[in-house]
Parts: structure tokens; C-alpha cells; sequence
């Protein structure tokens, strides 16, 4: 009987879920929330069923408290009808799933830079640099790159643990770079090389965190690594809602009144997150603005965590990306004036190496105990990939006129840019045009944050089928185009309005046809609800 | 005057500190105890001389709790005295410094296997797979791999996302290698890609810990992993004692006790860690000791993390690595019966490659519901990189008979594996032939972990000089000799006798010198100190 009914449970499992946080990979089994209330169920029913200790009751509270919603029920049913559409061709009224809830570029078929790769393919195999064919194979510049970045590896050693921080001569080249960005100065013993930017960030909430009592004032609407990560290390989220009115405007009177507010709460309130340009809200934000945002943690003796990977993502002629340690620096503030944490990914930009995990975090303005302490975080996990590490320093130095590969690096650099722009404005002309939506610029970064004003017929089926009311709306444009959206309560919103995020990815030819669909359906889910 | 003193505290903290993880990375700032005490003294002298909000006393009590050994006093001072031969050759008795300090093969000139790299390169560019030039350069089951891979991966798109779990495809081959490995089934859908072991240590530790009331039983001697995870997630680590007397034996009455006793204090010990091979110790565990542990696990309720990322360094005939897995379904244990988790990893074995951080865990034995959290903890770091995902791939499915690079494959295996089982044996003789040494033998992994009984004299000494004895002993070695070594108090010991830690990793050729150095240090030390 018990083997019996394990093999119906598996059955269950295996037949009614399968979510991923990744748009184009193949289903595994992981069960669906809904498949995990009926498990509850049935393990109620069968508590021998599995005779392992742990349960779902006794594992680390926070754990189960932590959300990430750019995977979830959305993501869940498209691979749902993907297999669907693979299985039974035509069983829908589209023919693919178009991903638009993750910044995934190279997923939706954005190639990767040429030079990138050829030096982290010679990198990897540096037995083949000294070969005359491989001149045919690889442009002289990323051979030259290649040949330098291995003199830079202690042993030319591109397989051994580096430095707990990263190479020290790829921070050399990382600091070069951020100085030229920025006219300032740049220590590479400020850098420290992670894979991707997340695990930097969850190293500072790590440092920052004691107890719930920690709060850390955070944008909302917000990419949720950041509630996750602040769930995970057991602190507070302190909220501070950028004004939708004025373009996703960060206003210092909401920064004062929500640090007031947690401090009545007995938060002690540690650091500020910026993310800019803005993540979901694609905002870019202005100088005068940041200036005064540097003042407000100065004041307030608050760690201002900066996140910085869309620097390279701006889409308007009125908009430039300035780092925030540009701005400190520009203001006369050095190191003993305020701490400034710099995040920065490969991940992004033009480039979009996802997959690579490379990134840094520049700290400064920390003391030397406290950055000991950061050491050794960082050391406690060895060190960052290397390729990821290599791929850093060549995004902060790519090649420069003169070099073999300029103009084609340029050429394709210039196309996805400005690609990327064009989208961004056509999805935006788009969703302004349909009934009820609004949607603010994209300045910049990779998504679309539009406002859906709901018919209150819509909002009470949401209600009556238990679900928020911008999830249901994605569901339907999901199941009714196969457009696949993050909805605005997954980033947090203000209580009552309604959003979702769409990136600006599909390839351009594929954007047309995503607007048809797009206003058709809602027109037609309008005309639903409306009545 | 306080842009004199914070000239002055710069000064210092450069002159007088530099440390990292790393053996041949180039040094880098990072303060050393004795300079964070200087610094807090100067800090009580300026209380403004850095204005920034974060202290030593108000970071998270966990992180300066957390403690990771492989890095520390000795490696700082061995830096310091490669500076010196650099920039005065001759100023000490010897003219490089040999870190024998940590597992990272490819620092001491190990080459990466062939077949591995050209496949990550053709992965990272393949642009290139299509080129007929290609084949003069890379072997054609690297190519066909490449491809094969490719294949796999959605899109193609090697810098994109991947499943948070790591590409399905690539699961499936590590899966298959795991099941020709073991002879019983392996799912897939059980592994979890991560950056290396470490990701996946911590993340099980994250998932199991609650509060310091939750305690993890480990071994001691440990890898500093477990005890700094465990620290910087608030739990207790409940220490069991391997015995040295019996070729550092694992015994289950130990177990018991050390369960008993923490029983008693309240603690709520959920998770049992072992290493096999054994890291800092060397032993490979027998087949009926192994299935004695699973008995225990399973009687007490425990979960069994399996720390197998050294199961290709296995050096005598008379021993054989037989994963927990394979044992527990050999017992007829399932998925219900036992909670089990296999740590594995690219950076170990005979291909050495910790830069590439790769590795992967195989759960099972979990409910679906603490898989789906275990899920989403993965996800909220998106993935793992895909070139250590791929590797990861490579080393549990390397060359065939019959491949092209088989022939060449194996022979560079063979040759790795061999040279170590000899250095392995000429370094236990060595260490067993000093007076008051006694030397276990290296049956596996890549560690030697001596016992000095030390003379009276070196410990008052060492008590003089606020230092433990071993590391006493190991700073005269590198003083005398240039050898790094880790001393065993930073592993955990039992009270009262002292070790240290030597990896027999430096070239072959090298190893007599070190052989002939350390002989002559120790009988010079013992000298001195027996008086």
C-alpha cells in the first residue's frame, strides 16, 4: 500500500509541476505550490510516508520565508504550455512561449561579444596560443589580450583558486577601467570579484545583518534579490516607494519619512539600496538627484549599497548613467566620509553574459577591521570563477581604436544598444496606447514596468480565483498569447495599483507581432471585464 | 593632523599586513590580527578618523565569529618573505617558498587534462566548431563533446541563465556517470549544480540550521568549511573525534556519545558530516564502517552530508572509494528510508581545476516540499557558471576507449594519480622518520596531518610567545625552510596534541629538497628545544 501510494504521489508530482526560473530550459519536476498543498494532504493522510527527519516544519524558518518571484506560477504554466505546444502542435492559439520575465538576453538569441569569447576560449586553452593556425582561427588582439591576461595569473594557472578578492591583475584592469568611467581614482584592493553580483550582495546584507532589528531601506517596486536576501539573512525590509507620477522618481521626503517610520518601530536602520538604472522600473537617475541621495546616507549614517549593473543601458539622449562613486567623489567625500558599495555584473549591459557569473563589488569607506571581516567572507568561499573573473576585466577594458577587433566589437556593440533601444520604445508606444495602461519611459536597464488600471470586474474574479489581480491578468495574456510577464507583486507596489514587468528582450523582428498580440488581447480582456 | 595620523594608520596597515587564502596569488592589503589591534588603538586615539557608520562592534557577531584557517598568520608571513626574495635575493635561508598550505594542485604547476580544456574552449567559442581549421587544432571527440554539449544547452546560448539547478542535459550526463559509478539509479532531477562544493555546503547548512539550538556533528580534525558555515548560519558544530590511534578511525561509539552529550545540553543535532577521503586526515573509510554510519543516520535521524569530492585521490591498493549512495542502496535503503547528500567537485581529483568552480550536490531522501525550498534557495542565485556546469559534466563522463583523446586522457590521469600516491608515500616515510613525528598514511585525498609531539620547552615557548605550538612549530619551518604548512590547531585537534597540515602537492621533483629541508629543520628545531 505505502509503495503504492509513493508511486502515485510520484506520478502527481511529476504530472502537475515543473518550474524554472529560466525561459528556455528544459522542464524538470519541482513541485508547483499547488502540488506541494496537495502533498501536505496526502502526507497527512500517509505520515510514514517518508521516514526521512526533515520536513518542511522543521527547516530553517527563514528559508521558508524568502520569495523570488521572477520564477513562480507564470513561469510554471508557460513551460506547462510549452511542452504542450511541443507535444500537440497547434493546441493553442500561438505557436511559442515568448519570455519576457527574465534578463536572460542570450536566451532570447543575442549573440555574445566576439572578442569576449575568443579570449576566454584562449584562456581556456592556452596550449594553443603559440600555434600559427590559431592566428587564422582568432583575431592578434585577443591573442595579444589573451597572452597578457595569462601573464597577469599567478603560474598562468587559469584552472588554481586565485586570490580570495580576484586576480590582482584583473582587479588592476577593472580599477584602470572604473577610473576611466568615472575621472576618479580606483584601488583594485577596493574590488572584489564574485560570481555574478548576487553573491555580493548577499555577502554585505550577511555583514550588515544581526537580527530583525536591522532594517535596510529598499526601492520599491525592487528586484526581489534583495527581500530575498534580507529574508534569508533575517533582517527587515524597509520600504521606500519611487514615485510612478514622475517617472519612478526617488524622492529624499520618502526616504526621511520611512527611516523615521522604522525608527519609531525600533529598526535600526543600515543601509540604502539604490538600483540604477532601475530595476523593474527602468529609470535612470539624474545628478542632482544622486547628490542628494549621498547627502541622505551621509546625514544619516547610512551604508549606501549601489546597484550598478545596467551602467551600460541607457536608451535616452536626456539620460547618462553616473556612478554613485563618481558622484561622492565629485562632491569631495573620500574614504572617511561615507561607505559606498559599487555592484556590478557581467550579466548585463551589452554583453549579457548571464551564464558566465562574473561581477565585482568596489567597497569603500569601510574601515580596515571591517573590511577584514568582508576578506574573509569572501575567503571562506576560495574565489570567483576565473573565466567569470577574466570576462570582468574585459568588460571594464574592451578594445580600443586601434586594435584589430574596434570596429567590429563597436559594430556589435552599437547593434544590440541600439536594438535594445528601439524595442524599449516600440513596447513602450504600445502599452501607453492600450485602455487603462500607463507606462513610464525606459531609460534604461532591461523591462517595461507598466501600471494596468484593472476593471473592478477583473479585480473580483483575481479575488475569487486567489490570486492578485496583476498575476491574473498575466495568466490570461499568458494562456491567451503565450507572452510570458513577471506581475508587480512579485517586485512589491503600492497597495491598490497594479503592474507587471515585461523585458525589452525578444529579438526585434518578433516585436510586432508581440504588440498585435498584446493589443489584441486586451482589448479583448477589457471587453471581458469591463462589462 | 588627522590627515597626518590617517597617512600614518595607511602606512601601517600597508606595511604591515597582507594576507590571502592563496598560495601564488600576488599579495594584497588585508589587515593581520596584530594590525587590527594597532588599528583599534589608533581608532581609540581619533575616534573621528573614519566618519563611516560601520564598526567592528556593530557587524553581524556571526561573521567575525566564523573562522577559515587555511588562510592566517602563517600565509601572511609567507608572503612577506616571498616579497623579501624578490626584492632581496638571498636575504633567507632558501630561495622560494613552497605552499603546502591548501589543495589547489594547478598553483604547483599541474597541468589541466587536454581533453577538458579544449572542450570549454570550443563551448566558450563556438563560432569556431564549424571551421575546418579547427580540427588541426582541437582532437575530434572534443569537437563532437562540444557539440554534443551544445546540443544540450537551449538555444545554444552558453551565456545565458541556465536551470537553477544547472542545464538538464548536463544532469543527465553527471547522472549517468554517477549510476556507472555506483551500479543503483541516479535522477537528474537529485542534482543541484553549484560553483564548486562550497555553495552547496553552505546551502544544505542554510537549509538545516535554525538557531545554535540546531547542531551539526563533524568530524575533527575538519575541513574549515564545515566549522566556518556552520558559525556564519548560527549553528552549533558538535564535534566527533577520528581516531588517530587506528589510522584516524571513525568510530560509531564516538558518535553515540558525542550525540548523547549534545543531547543533554539541547541541542538538536540534525546532520552528521563526513569526509571520505578525509580532508585534513587522508583516510578512505571502509566499506563496513560505511555502512555502520548509515545505520546510525538512520537510527538517529540524521541527515548524511557526504563530503566525496576527493573520490579519485585514492593511493593505496588495499583501499577503494565507495560513495554513500552506492552503500546505502546496497543496503536496500531508498529514497524514503534515509536523508542523504553527496558533495562532488571539479577542483579535486587528478584534473585539479579550482578556478573553474564546479561541482554539484545529489540529494535525496527529501520530502518534495524541502526540495522545492531547497529549489528556491538555487534559484535566488540564478545558477551556477555554465563552464564549471560543463565541466562538472566532463569529469563524471571523461574519454572512452575508443575516442580519439582516450589514449592521451588517460595517460595524463595516470600520470597525475601516480606521481601523487609517490609523493604521497615519500612524504609519510619522511614525516615517520623524524623524531617525535608520527604520520598516518595518505590513503587518499591530498593532505598529510602529522602528529609533533613537541618537547616542553617548544610549548613554553610557544605559550611565551601567545602562539599555539604548532603554529610555533610551522612559523620556524617557514622561517627555516621557506615550507607552508597549515598548523593543525586551526583544523580542530583532540586537546593537547598538535599537528599540522601538508598537502603533497608540489612538483615530484621537488619533493626530495623538501624532504631533505624538513629533515634538517626538525632535528635542529628538536635540538634546540629538547635542551
Amino acid at each position: 500500500m505505502r509503495r503504492f501510494i509513493s508511486h502515485k504521489v510520484k506520478n502527481l508530482i511529476t504530472k502537475t509541476t515543473s518550474y524554472t526560473i529560466c525561459s528556455s530550459s528544459s522542464p524538470s519536476p519541482s513541485p508547483s505550490p499547488s502540488s506541494t498543498a496537495a502533498l501536505r494532504f496526502l502526507s497527512t493522510l500517509q505520515p510514514d510516508l517518508m521516514a526521512t527527519p526533515i520536513t518542511i516544519d522543521t527547516i530553517n524558518p527563514k528559508v521558508l520565508k524568502c520569495e523570488y518571484a521572477v520564477r513562480g506560477e507564470i513561469v510554471t504554466l508557460a513551460q506547462k504550455l510549452q511542452q504542450d505546444l511541443k507535444d500537440n502542435p497547434g493546441s493553442h492559439p500561438f505557436d511559442e512561449i515568448l519570455y519576457c520575465n527574465i534578463g536572460n538576453p542570450q536566451s532570447l538569441a543575442q549573440q555574445p561579444i566576439t572578442f569576449f569569447r575568443e579570449v576566454l576560449a584562449l584562456c581556456d586553452h592556452p596550449s594553443i596560443l603559440d600555434k600559427s593556425v590559431t592566428h587564422g582561427l582568432f583575431s592578434a588582439d585577443a591573442i595579444e589580450r589573451a597572452f597578457q591576461i595569462l601573464d597577469q595569473i599567478p603560474g598562468r594557472a587559469t584552472g588554481a583558486y586565485s586570490h580570495s578578492q580576484g586576480i590582482k591583475g584583473l582587479r588592476d584592469t577593472i580599477a584602470s577601467g572604473i577610473e576611466a568611467r568615472d575621472g576618479f581614482p580606483a584601488d583594485p584592493n577596493d574590488l572584489f570579484l564574485t560570481d555574478g553580483a548576487s553573491p555580493a550582495v548577499h555577502m554585505m546584507m550577511q555583514l550588515l545583518i544581526r537580527s530583525e532589528n536591522d532594517g535596510i531601506l529598499c526601492p520599491i517596486p525592487q528586484y526581489p534579490l534583495y527581500s530575498a536576501s534580507i529574508a534569508l539573512h533575517g533582517g527587515t525590509l524597509v520600504p521606500y516607494y519611487l514615485d510612478e507620477q514622475t517617472g519612478w522618481g526617488l524622492e529624499i521626503s520618502e526616504l526621511e519619512n520611512q527611516l523615521k517610520t522604522a525608527k519609531s518601530k525600533g529598526i535600526d536602520v543600515r543601509a540604502l539600496v539604490v538600483i540604477n538604472p532601475g530595476n523593474p522600473t527602468g529609470q535612470v537617475l539624474g545628478e542632482a538627484n544622486q547628490r542628494d541621495i549621498v547627502e541622505f546616507c551621509k546625514r544619516e549614517g547610512l551604508v549606501l549599497l549601489a546597484d550598478e549593473v545596467y551602467q551600460e543601458n541607457v536608451y535616452v539622449p536626456d539620460k547618462k548613467f553616473h556612478s554613485f562613486k563618481k558622484i561622492t567623489r565629485s562632491m569631495g567625500y573620500g574614504e572617511k566620509d561615507i561607505s559606498l558599495v559599487s555592484f556590478q555584473s557581467v550579466s548585463k549591459g551589452f554583453y549579457g553574459e548571464c551564464g558566465k557569473r562574473g561581477g565585482y563589488m568596489e567597497i569603500t569607506g569601510f574601515s580596515p577591521e571591517v573590511r577584514e571581516q568582508i576578506y574573509k567572507l569572501a575567503s571562506v568561499n576560495l574565489c570567483s570563477n576565473i573565466s567569470g573573473q577574466v570576462l570582468a576585466s574585459l568588460i571594464m577594458s574592451p578594445p580600443k581604436v586601434g586594435d584589430e577587433s574596434y570596429e567590429s566589437f563597436s559594430a556589435e556593440k552599437e547593434a544590440i544598444l541600439s536594438s535594445l533601444a528601439r524595442r524599449a520604445k516600440t513596447l513602450e508606444d504600445a502599452l501607453n496606447s492600450l485602455e487603462g495602461v500607463t507606462c513610464n519611459r525606459a531609460e534604461g536597464a532591461m523591462y517595461l514596468f507598466p501600471r494596468i488600471n484593472l476593471p473592478d470586474k477583473a479585480i473580483k474574479a483575481a479575488e475569487a480565483a486567489k490570486t492578485a489581480p496583476d498575476a491574473f491578468y498575466a495568466k490570461h495574456l499568458l494562456n491567451a498569447t503565450g507572452i510570458v510577464v513577471v506581475p508587480g507583486s512579485g517586485f512589491r507596489q503600492v497597495p491598490g495599483t497594479w503592474h507587471f514587468r515585461c523585458t525589452i528582450l525578444p529579438q526585434e523582428e518578433k516585436i510586432p507581432a508581440i504588440v498585435t498580440r498584446l493589443t489584441e488581447f486586451h482589448k479583448k480582456f477589457m471587453d471581458e471585464f469591463c462589462g
